[in-house]
């Protein structure tokens, strides 16, 4: 049995939703990875008899609490003094802690503000723990078999000191670790109820754990397990079962899969977008080393604009610009026109207005001309709305491609 | 008193940090915005046990619970059976929602697969919630006082199904709120430090719940008091005080705002991008309407395709792609090109490589073609990974149209 985590973040913002809580995510990430059991996450309000309160009830059930946040200088913030009530303790001054403030006050040319005083205490029964990245300072402590652990919220001073101070201390006071093995299968071009019944009911018929999550028009699987034995096993039946969708055994988006494809083969690949606005070029130049393949795009939004890239004034004419025919034109017209291998075009109703009995809001068509000259086209309609429609149709484009050279 | 909420997310991918719950943002945001009380938010396993004890715990102090994910067709989602466990309810088949899915999955031209019956699954004391935006059934319990809601964990869906029934819900159940007033204001081209001491001091004296929240480029400041008097008076030292910086007194995006300018002079605006990749006008184009003023883009990545749109070859030889001179080329070219009133050029190194000394990752150059033809532009060096950059560039560029044409 691994050792438990429930992590705590206090304040109001979180709770009100003016912040979200990327903090949880990347505590939760790092502490799985590295052979912990995150239990529980919670956000409490920032007062001192919320702290307490959510502190015992956790205190009853992890090993380790890490509370995040509440830590600054202003009178808001009382994790400190809401921890030091829980134990019964005082807060003590550090004169090192204030003497190291006032340092970098200084070094920018600064006398420390009077509030900032507040940085310097911890709980009596608390080690201080060093920021080398902020002033707030964090603290940990020992009692019995559980420690609770302090950290600043703001992101960047987090995640430096987990790495910097927390991840020794915790690995010191729990030595026994099983690191899980985890195993990721990403799938495109498949749902979420289609996965499980290829997949089969004796596929879960080893202990393992098993997590299944959609995206838009991306399904991830990730299982952990103790026995590597069960993964290989597992692996070997998700490839013979859902082979035709399997597009990556790790955690990586489509985009950066069909990019490294498209490198390796020196080929390239223009796009023309209507109703994704930008977005399919943007998905695409999102990880660095794009400009290995990609020669760029348009953005045809309006009619005018297709028509200036190649579609013709009769095809727009007779089809109207949502069809078949104005996606294929897109896809050929860019592909020559900015002269890359591979080109695509999408055209639709992103909605959620713009839509007719016949031609409704979620409709795109996509068109891939291949390096040949030859165009194909593929019609959907998708669900939900405007940013999923627009999201699905990226996916989409994506899965054509990728089918096309993988 | 506010009736307060606990919001409850199932799953060990959240747990994990495999997946940010941005859904609890979302709810409290909007929950606090209508006079509830959020008084805590948590997650947990995916198992019945954990569903039974955190809902057991959470009741005892909540007036509204709110119960996301694990409402999904696979044996992973126990959320029904971990709430019909807490009631000792069985839970029952609605007829009703199994042909409605059926009906979905016949207009794509598919048979219903046999695990999406579980879907149609609800707590025998429950009253299902139809979920128009996906096949996951949400459900509502009313017990005394108390108000238990399941919503799909998918956030577009979750955020459909609030508007559409769990608020109309919830207003009728506690028609008795107090909406603390608040006040809301979005600045642009100035950092959370700054903001700070334009304020001042003395800004401080009222009784109220101030927060401010940097974005990439935005920096929102959220207010909230019980007095009417209070938040004028804020309001007016706000307006006095940083009256350069702001864009909107609501909750509104920097696109969304210069798109009404535009649409209301009935002006357009085309734009050409190179580092950021269709990533600015995929903002553009995120909210609908944008038909009225976006006439397309360009993502020129590649020499050729810069050169293809009217970069000159001369320009590009002499200055290089990232260049101050390739922005205002790329601006006017694209303006002239598309025929629109507002041209926008961005070039740059969106990193982490690809920069020099002279030109560092981070480096980029904004240019804005104007109606009567002369063109302005500007150099920035951002801060962050390659993503940041970009996001920070296409807010920048937006504040830059933002102060020509407001």
């Amino acid at each position: 049995m691994n050792p438990t985590v429930a992590i705590l973040a206090v304040g109001n913002e979180l709770l009100r939703g003016s912040v979200v809580n990327t903090n949880a995510a990347f505590l939760g990430r790092e502490l799985t990875g590295s052979g912990f059991e995150v239990i529980s996450n919670g956000v409490c309000a920032d007062t001192q008899e919320a702290i307490r309160f959510r502190l015992a009830e956790i205190l009853r059930r992890a090993d380790v609490i890490l509370v995040t946040g509440g830590l600054g200088p202003t009178p808001d913030d009382v994790t400190r003094e809401g921890i030091a009530a829980h134990f019964k303790v005082p807060l003590l001054f550090s004169k090192a802690q204030f003497n190291r403030l006032k340092k970098i006050y200084k070094r920018f040319g600064k006398r420390i503000p009077a509030l900032v005083r507040r940085e310097a205490h911890y709980p009596a029964n608390a080690r201080p723990l060093i920021n080398r990245f902020g002033i707030a300072l964090g603290f940990s402590i020992v009692t019995g078999n559980k420690t609770v652990i302090a950290l600043p919220g703001v992101p960047a001073e987090l995640q430096n000191m987990y790495f910097d101070v927390v991840l020794p201390l915790l690995r010191k006071q729990y030595p026994r670790r099983d690191r899980a093995r985890k195993l990721v299968v990403k799938l495109t071009g498949i749902g979420e109820p289609d996965v499980m019944k290829k997949l089969g009911k004796d596929f879960f018929d080893d202990a393992f754990d098993f997590g299944i999550y959609p995206g838009s028009g991306e399904v991830a699987i990730r299982i952990m397990a103790q026995q590597k034995a069960v993964l290989l096993r597992l692996r070997k039946k998700i490839a013979a079962r859902l082979t035709d969708y399997i597009y990556a055994w790790e955690e990586i988006p489509l985009a950066a899969v069909t990019a490294k494809i498209l490198a390796r083969r020196r080929q390239t690949l223009a796009v023309a977008e209507s109703c994704t606005g930008g977005l399919l070029a943007a998905e695409i130049t999102r990880h660095s080393g794009a400009s290995r393949f990609f020669m760029g795009g348009t953005v045809a939004y309006h009619a005018s604009v297709k028509k200036k890239l190649g579609v013709s004034e009769k095809t727009l004419a007779s089809n109207g610009e949502v069809s078949r025919q104005v996606a294929a034109e897109l896809a050929s017209a860019v592909r020559s026109r900015m002269e890359a291998n591979y080109g695509i075009g999408i055209t639709g109703i992103a909605g959620p207005g713009g839509g007719t009995a016949k031609k409704p809001a979620g409709l795109v068509y996509i068109g891939l001309a291949l390096p040949h000259g030859k165009t194909r086209t593929w019609k959907h309609v998708f669900w939900g709305e405007r940013e999923q429609v627009r999201r699905r149709a990226v996916v989409k484009a994506l899965e054509y491609l990728w089918r096309t050279i993988r």
